[in-house]
């Protein structure tokens, strides 16, 4: 198995067990991830599968704005792959993106309005760039929309307020990635973990 | 494997998973297809049937008014089955009927009196129909009942107000279809979701 | 295999699978079963093992009076063997009792005194002999002891309120039985389902 | 297989059971051992391992002040391996150390100052030493430090009151242990019980 069959396999892995953590019902959220060799390449989940399914079969392949190539070419992919396309081109380490729509970020979205703050919680340091407890930490947190053009230009804009390599959608839910899938899972699982916290100590 | 066996296990796998889940304790829940070569015939889940060890082999054969046949015959199916009976002549696409008994429904139920609505969720979009999260969704609860021929009145009566291929039952739990299990499957993991986020953001 | 075995490999599926919804953390609860063959016989499970690991061989047999009999007459059963004992003399058409600690119970006997009563959900049904949502059911709280002699005596003087095959012990967990293991599973997750939904709705 | 290779792979299941359970999200927590006939050699958990995919193959050999010997020499151990040399020190009959991120501890540490307390609940038995739920037991809970050296130093001044082989690290989480994987395991889930249990009962 070469190295891309090889991360296909993983992540399907991934993409099966945040499914049943219940991060994508409803064949929500997309994934993709590319290589070192050739960042032109995106592999990404195909539109509209059911998450509790995916396998590695179930990724097609688009260029750097997002067209199908090659064999998938003739597939229509998410209208959310382009989300993944800007974010590839803004933070170019990025190999793999994952994407959730666990509920805590959500209900997090529909109480803060630009950002939630985190501070003193020993998981902060599963960010890449932060080694303590010890710090306040920002998560921006963006309008949701259907206009994917309006949405790059959003990201865009705002990319320097983009420091742990993630940030909420409203009422739709996260994006985190990371150089390799274990330091995108890394930053997917800290910034759900926190929202969670935060949305618990909310409610005491 | 034919196309009935195969849609056998696939909606088995589904109801497995729905039970870990939590979505069908104590053998609650029904769940049927049909195949659009045939819509006279009807396969519904037996009665009683203890929902974690459900397999292909426990679906019963009824006809458009739900009384067992073939070989069947002799087989008392469940009360509900007539409601099963009654979605799929008044929404003729209907391929597949999902029930769940959630908590969250069963919640939101106590707390809202003839409907409860959903307004800019991403995940609206899951409801076939719905383009945007920018919309409000309608979703009708109607009080349970024993009396399956008052409940398929009921049904009848509200059609025009059921426009998301789901409802709520008072105290009971969701019904939720589509022309496939696949779409089966993201109406009712939608509107689940939706119960959960609208009734943990009641309790900020 | 026998009768009596493959009730060990049944029981020890359900002994597994509520372990993982979180029913029977630390080492926590007992279960056991008789055949209608040999009322004299009880297969209890082994004092002190970790419920994610139990298997068919962690059974033991002790008689009506909790004593341990043939090859494990050396071994010393769980004190509950007794509360197990005194259940089968008082409701004897019972095969399969299953016992556990889940939160909600425990946090609804924080709160409620003797009892407490469920109405109208469509779950009641699956309790034995409630043929409808519409009724007023009730569940008697009893104080924990560690003194298995007193609480013997509590269960025989409140048998009369014991009408839905199941109890709860304050700050200690639930007990459920039934003719079969299907029977005992169906009032066990019934009255846990009950009481997550009281719990929730409290905190409104 | 022999001994040391048996317990990596009976505690590899325990760590990747409590990963699903949500306890060790992002990378986060560390797992250790030692063997009754060499308790100069400590079998620790890699740093930075995903555990949801931990395997026996995940855990380095390090000496009793945490420096890696033999094949892992040149490893760099977790900064947190020192908290558990620290704990063979002052609790010398403990054979397994398990640590856990899980949220309810979490969250008790941001609203209890120096210990928690519970009282009356049967699974306090689960703590070793502990005979009945009708006794008042206390966990202490110290602030969280990046310093390994500041923290070993505040173990040692509070050996006194950590007596339930456990205790809550503040916004991190807990740290629990036994002789055996299945006393230190029952020590673990009768503390996040608890703290689940508390947590709870304060959101009434």
């Amino acid at each position: 198995m070469n190295e891309i069959e090889k991360s296909k396999e993983e992540i399907a892995i991934a993409i099966r067990a945040y499914n049943q953590k219940g991060w994508s019902p409803a064949t929500s959220t997309n994934y993709s991830f590319r290589t070192i060799m050739d960042n032109e390449t995106i592999y990404v989940s195909r539109s509209g599968v059911d998450k509790s399914l995916f396998s590695a079969k179930d990724f097609i392949t688009v260029n750097r704005i997002g067209n199908p190539i090659g064999k998938d070419v003739q597939t229509v992919p998410s209208a959310e792959t382009l989300i993944h396309c800007i974010l590839y081109d803004l933070f170019p380490e990025t190999g793999v993106i994952l994407h959730s729509h666990s509920v805590y970020p959500v209900l997090i979205s529909q109480k803060f309005e630009k950002h939630i703050d985190f501070e003193g919680y020993e998981i902060q340091k599963g960010f890449s760039g932060q080694t303590t407890h010890d710090a306040k930490i920002s998560i921006p947190i963006f309008d949701n929309t259907q206009d994917m053009d309006e949405f790059s230009t959003v990201l865009i804009e705002n990319k320097n307020r983009i420091v742990n390599h993630s940030f909420i959608m409203r009422n739709h839910g996260t994006y985190a990635w990371g150089k390799t899938l274990f330091e995108a899972k890394r930053h997917l699982e800290t910034l759900e973990y926190l929202c969670q916290c935060e949305w618990m100590i909310r409610n005491d």
